[in-house]
């Protein structure tokens, strides 16, 4: 067990009993202060620790790090290059640092002074520059869903869907962070009375409850990674919201796949938590029938017990809940999803990201979208201001929550929320 | 007009009579000595200018190029953030330098010595690092013929295809410059008699004859770029070759589109030519019917003509040529794909890359790709050296030239080659 996994250990930051971040997570993140340059974070409770300053102070002294600046960038990826024996070893040694029994720093009146900011006080910055972005269709209730809504009940399934991780590229320029409004979008859809199309803003506005891998390792073209190997590629997870735009979908989708319904903005929790935090929560996934093909096989415990949720504030009113759903129900794990992505030998990079496609569970409760959630609109929901929600509205903030918990620690990501303008 | 595209205008550098890089072109890429730094640079004839040294003595001056290292970079991202004002004053006092006219840069041996590098004696780099790429669809033939051969031959463009031009997000990481080998990719395939999928190198291995522009100039999420300002943000062109994987393509691609079958590798010329170099060859494209809508709308001559030309090389055997087409063939034209792809208020960067999809013409001998060019295998081509080709071989090269030409001048890109290896 990495050191940093220790659930008896107890910080001298204070952290709130449902904090998702207590000692044992620490994610990395970048965040800003004021007009300063950004740089790389983690955060014990409500309490950001600025890890340059941390650095300067000599604390990483010994741990191979041979250029503090790694840690005053406006991205992750040169730290995350050092790769995990140095980045665990980082998350190790903030452990120690930060260890209630640890007299030295807790008395270490620079440390506080320069290191320790209150979370309300900064600014979360997008945590990656992302390369490129795939965007996997993982769980089966949501194709399953999908394909009974638009195709046919009866084989809503399509014949690859068992056999593959079926995924798309996504554009990775419009991926933002948390706390970033997104206009609706505007396109061409084509009403079910026309035979031309017309253009506007979406009137079919959802979102996709996801999370997102981020890989910490690169290789190079031609080569590919196993799922024995894949673990070793992942540095961390964040929950992403797929924002999507039904109706441009439905008329842009057919033969190259989403377009436009996808490509207006897709939003971030802030903090990645690494895949090492989410140890104690392997647990296994769906069983797959038929058997896979050889290169997509694996063993051990390849998924994550991670709750998620999904609420909608419409402005001036409290969230409301509309899906809990469970990371734990994709039918492809990660492993997968990467040995996949590479077995043709495609490269990837450091920074590139992950996404798992919506996530619904077998319930009702659990639909990771609207377009199930109220199944196409038929079945609004009903908010607690007394509001109906078909699709989202313009003002409504939607927000996602994800976090793993078990009898001694919990770890989570905070949320990612974004709030939807009206059309430019 | 620019000065740089002055017809008349003849170089002290010797230029072949049937070069694609007379003074008039101008085209910009990366070059790289032995184990220098890369370096950015253009290309006289049969010439590669170092346009670090250039800038280093002096010849710059006066440009509103504040840092000169902009020239000493791995990629032309940064020079071409410089913005056009200041690119395009670089390629008209390169036009001044090296006209037969200027006796003192003639005569300058510093110049000469520190410059001047025969093209052979260099290795050519990938000229920008790709932020996104887009993929069109944008040939109207091409896509009647893969609509004809694998949907219905009497619908054989799908409803929204005369609507909008179609696209889809591409690997970027994959994308290498010309030279660079590829191996054939493994990856699953359905075999017409088989309920199972299996996997295995790819039996349908295809290129597809493309160009791409790059973007020179950035948006903000939320902002869109209509069809009047659109050149305004395509900073120049290369060809591109997107090697394609049919089997794989036909299991995966539904409904998501193109994943796997394309993202092993796409091969790009190394020299990217200005827009503004293919001035004098704008055309009228072909006419739109039924009218797009508004935001697709456009004036004047947004097409070019471009001559493109698809060679396909086995070992120790001449080349042979399997199609002729033309940029002006297609139906969308780039005006319109950037109009489309950021109507929805997708932001771009500087950098990334939009191609064309597959530029197939009226004719057979038009076909930009074997798929078409066989027609599914029914029809192979007949080699030079007696071998006949379905679709391409391990270690065959597939090479695409293209150049306009006109009673003056003759404007291209060289080529961008590729050799195929067996299955790693």
């Amino acid at each position: 067990m990495d050191q940093a996994n220790d659930p008896n250990r107890k910080s001298w930051i204070s952290v709130k009993e449902d904090s998702d971040f207590p000692i044992q997570n620490i994610p990395f993140g970048i965040y800003q202060y004021g007009s300063n340059e950004p740089v790389v974070a983690t955060r014990i409770g409500d309490t950001v620790i600025d890890l340059s300053s941390v650095a300067i102070l000599g604390y990483f002294d010994g741990l191979n790090i041979t250029d503090r600046g790694v840690f005053r960038r406006s991205y992750l990826n040169d730290f995350i290059s050092l790769g995990k024996p140095v980045t665990n070893a980082v998350r190790d040694r903030i452990a120690e640092i930060f260890d209630e029994t640890n007299e030295e720093a807790k008395n270490d009146e620079r440390l506080k002074e320069k290191a320790l900011i209150p979370v309300k006080d900064v600014n979360m910055l997008m945590p990656v520059k992302v390369g490129d972005y795939t965007d996997f269709y993982s769980s089966k209730e949501h194709a399953t869903n999908v394909g009974t809504m638009f195709r046919d009940p009866e084989n809503a399934l399509l014949p690859n869907w068992k056999h593959l991780p079926v995924g798309y590229h996504g554009r990775s320029s419009s991926i933002v962070v948390s706390g970033t409004p997104i206009h609706r979008p505007k396109g061409q859809t084509k009403p079910a009375d026309s035979d031309q199309p017309v253009f506007g803003p979406t009137k079919l506005f959802d979102f996709e409850l996801e999370m997102a891998f981020v890989t910490g390792k690169s290789t190079k073209l031609g080569e590919s990674v196993s799922t024995a190997q894949a673990e070793d590629y992942i540095f961390g997870l964040v929950l992403f919201n797929d924002l999507s735009a039904r109706d441009m979908q439905k008329w842009e989708y057919v033969p190259l796949g989403p377009f436009l319904a996808k490509s207006f903005g897709s939003v971030i929790s802030p903090w990645v938590v690494t895949l090492e935090a989410f140890e104690p929560f392997r647990v296994d996934g769906p069983k797959q029938e038929p058997e896979v093909l050889p290169y997509l096989q694996f063993e051990g415990k390849k998924s994550y017990n991670i709750n998620l949720e999904v609420y909608i504030k419409p402005e001036d009113t409290d969230e409301h809940r509309v899906c809990h759903s469970n990371f734990k129900y994709m039918y492809w794990n990660m492993a997968q999803q990467l040995a996949h992505q590479t077995v043709n030998g495609c490269n990837i990079n450091v920074g590139d990201m992950y996404a798992s496609g919506t996530i619904s569970g077998p319930e009702p409760g659990t639909y990771g979208s609207m377009l199930e959630i109220t199944w196409k609109g038929t079945n609004p929901v009903k908010l607690s201001n007394g509001e109906e929600r078909k699709f989202i509205l313009d003002n409504d903030t939607i927000i996602m929550r994800g976090h793993s918990k078990n009898e001694n620690i919990r770890i989570g990501f905070g949320e990612v929320s974004t709030k939807i303008l009206p059309a430019n």
